[in-house]
């Protein structure tokens, strides 16, 4: 081992340490996972000496995990098996802008919130926009959604192409800066979503997209959770274009009310937003208000400047803390299920009455267009029989999901939070992903422990 | 040998064949490559058939080579190597219409065409379109577009799901029917566009698009070619949602007035269709003819009637085989580009220069909304400096996608035909798809000879 500390101080200097403070600091998630420290940690500048650092860990056997922002919310970034931490803050430069063809290349390392920041003066923008302020590389591991995929997609197709260090050190591009291309098997696709095991992304080209001329946003309040959940289903079958469609349960208004003094009904409610020409953007909210007025919702409550959406947004992305805030002596397990849409109401009505029935605080909230939601479950963490029981509800939706056609994640991925699973959703087709995996990383060094069928 | 066809033909029948005419039928392609028949047809009618005989094929070491339409441009259901070429026509039942969750489900032999006949009475459309009434496992396997992929993607976007038979004859299903999903690695998205070489697509789950309230098609004539090229890239960065925006340029208008008398002027054109609300069609209407007019083109020649319509993209899918039939005594070779669409008007222009260097007639189109365009190159093919010459010309098609940042296939795929190009585009990715193809066909039977690194 020391050999191999030796050969990364060589090629890093103090940019490769062993220090307590900065392994304990990367062995902590933002989900309710125990602590699981590196090794060492490693702050890379260029790709260059990513390779440098991988081809290191490889000839001592070391695992290898990625490290954007450690927002992840099932245990990606956590060393179960120890290895090097590779943070990728320092690779955080905007490298292109090219406003001609409408992408962007970064290193891994930029927030999507610096890229928007960056592409302010070009009218474009980078839409993904899963909450946090996670890094990019980060969000394309994970196959990243959030709020805007109903419209824009998720991270899967806002990737045009990628370049990424194996687990032998051999550095590959992925993709072209074409629109489309039929040349083989889609890499770029493949090393979206899989989460730090296949290889360390050490640059992206990103889709961006223009700011639309007319935006417009508002909440509506319905009498019950199925009222709103048949309006979206309906909106959605009836091809609105809806650019952000949200559901909160009165659980997350009440909460909402009391943290930012809004006097929204303690009613479940749709937060949504409309992309299109000032024109096309009165005609989706005209023909959506229609569906909401057929479903018995309210008027709607209208975010006219652009400072008023940053703060519905702003509220709706930080929902996760405010609800933590709301039970501080509870522990937070985050849920994420994304069913058919057609099964939508039906999900959300079955979990909701299973929350209800076990007592446990659970509010619940959304990006509903796509079939995902997610509940909040907030057991009493000295009662060990709320913690069984808010384990079971969590249980009760990936099994529904799976019942319902969906799928045990919609966008916060596998990690170590959700291998369970794995075997039911995916059957031959996990051993199909091992068998991949063993080809690219033989001696499974690159993030351990996660997403794959376990040794 | 024997054995295998023993077996094969206990198990299907008169269903598998070794006749010389099923044979002959199935050796031949609709592009330039010489015909390679396979040493037996089978039709199985069922996924567990499928799998048998790959099962069979694999126990004798038999290459299995996918047949939908056999409409593929670049040989990709040729057999080089001999072996059982798999004929999905009789898996062409269309096996669920969801229109709740916007979805189909399908068998590989289905084509496009039935499928949106079947879907007429729904309000609902598969919106994949590349031209050929071609079979939807085969439009997966290749990655297919078309004229709509600028709005609705490619086959990459629009496949949700599959069943698929791999080398060793385990059936895996891929995906589910929630809209997006964060579960592991994407291995939909590693089958479409795997050209049958990693297993055998037996089902796929299709996205549906809802039709349009607002329809309108157009076309719009330019004084040279750059004023069509430069109106492209402006309306594409401009965010106008074109459904389809397709340029021709001159020598094919005069193909089609003469073979479908329209009497369209000798100039370069753009045919387009805009697809959305009544009025939301108008705006886009609009603001591409500002573009239009900016750039000097004409006023639309608008194509009012769904049977308008219907004629102008009949006549836009037949090019091929206009162009063809209008050169008797060429040989024909397709190309098939595709670049960042900034470069497209470059693009356009220095192959146009090239072939009016050449003296080989070589008429030009393409779905540039995406930045790829066709070239059908005419040599005389009792010519062999023309053939060369053609040759030269498409080598350096693919040689200038390569230079800006694009890639030498769009839609058509690498089959026999662009092997050469591989190493040069993907480089250390080409290595990659070697390996995950090792991984999952460790003896090399599925359509050997095709996308990969030859041994």
């Amino acid at each position: 081992m020391q050999a191999a500390y030796d050969a990364l101080h060589a090629l890093l200097g103090e940019r490769f340490t062993t220090g307590a403070s900065d392994r304990a600091l990367h062995g902590q998630s933002e989900s309710h996972f125990a602590d699981m420290p590196p090794d060492g940690v490693a702050y890379p500048q260029t790709t260059a000496e990513v390779a440098a650092l991988v081809s290191i860990c490889a000839a001592h056997g070391l695992p290898v995990i990625g490290w954007g922002t450690g927002t992840s919310l099932e245990g990606h970034a956590l060393a179960p098996h120890g290895g090097i931490t590779v943070d990728f803050s320092r690779m955080n430069a905007v490298l292109q802008v090219s406003a001609d063809d409408m992408l962007a290349v970064v290193q891994p390392g930029v927030t999507r919130e610096a890229l928007n920041t960056e592409l302010r003066a070009t009218g474009l923008f980078f839409p993904v926009d899963p909450g946090a302020n996670a890094s990019l590389g980060g969000m394309a591991s994970t196959r990243a959604s959030g709020t805007t995929a109903v419209r824009y997609g998720t991270m899967r197709s806002n990737v045009l192409a990628l370049e990424v260090v194996l687990a032998d050190g051999r550095i590959v591009r992925t993709g072209t800066r074409a629109p489309k291309s039929s040349t083989g098997y889609d890499l770029t696709g493949l090393f979206v979503g899989a989460e730090g095991t296949l290889g360390l992304i050490t640059e992206l080209t990103l889709r961006l997209q223009g700011q639309p001329d007319g935006i417009s946003a508002a909440v509506c309040a319905f009498d019950d959770m199925d009222a709103a959940t048949q309006t979206v289903i309906m909106t959605i079958q009836s091809g609105i274009p809806m650019a952000r469609i949200e559901f909160i349960d009165a659980t997350f208004v009440r909460i909402f009310n009391a943290r930012h003094g809004t006097d929204m009904p303690e009613k479940p409610h749709l937060m949504v937003e409309f992309h299109g020409t000032p024109q096309g953007v009165r005609e989706q909210a005209e023909s959506f208000g229609n569906i909401v007025a057929d479903m018995g919702g309210s008027a709607f409550q209208w975010a006219e400047q652009a400072q008023d959406r940053a703060r519905l947004w702003s509220m709706r992305h930080n929902a996760y803390y405010a609800a933590r805030a709301a039970w501080p002596d509870a522990y937070a397990i985050t849920t994420d299920v994304c069913v058919p849409i057609s099964k939508l109401a039906q999900a959300v009505r079955e979990t909701a009455d299973d929350i209800a029935a076990s007592g446990i605080p659970g509010p619940i909230l959304g990006h509903v267009g796509d079939g995902n939601f997610h509940v909040l479950l907030l057991p009493h963490r000295d009662d060990p029989a709320q913690m069984a029981k808010a384990a079971a509800l969590a249980h009760a939706m990936a099994d529904r999901a799976l019942r319902l056609g969906g799928t045990v994640s919609g966008e916060h991925g596998i990690g170590m939070g959700k291998l369970r699973y794995m075997d039911r959703e995916h059957g031959a087709g996990w051993d199909v992903m091992t068998s991949l995996k063993a080809a690219l990383d033989p001696h499974g060094i690159m993030n351990p422990g996660k997403l794959l069928r376990q040794p």
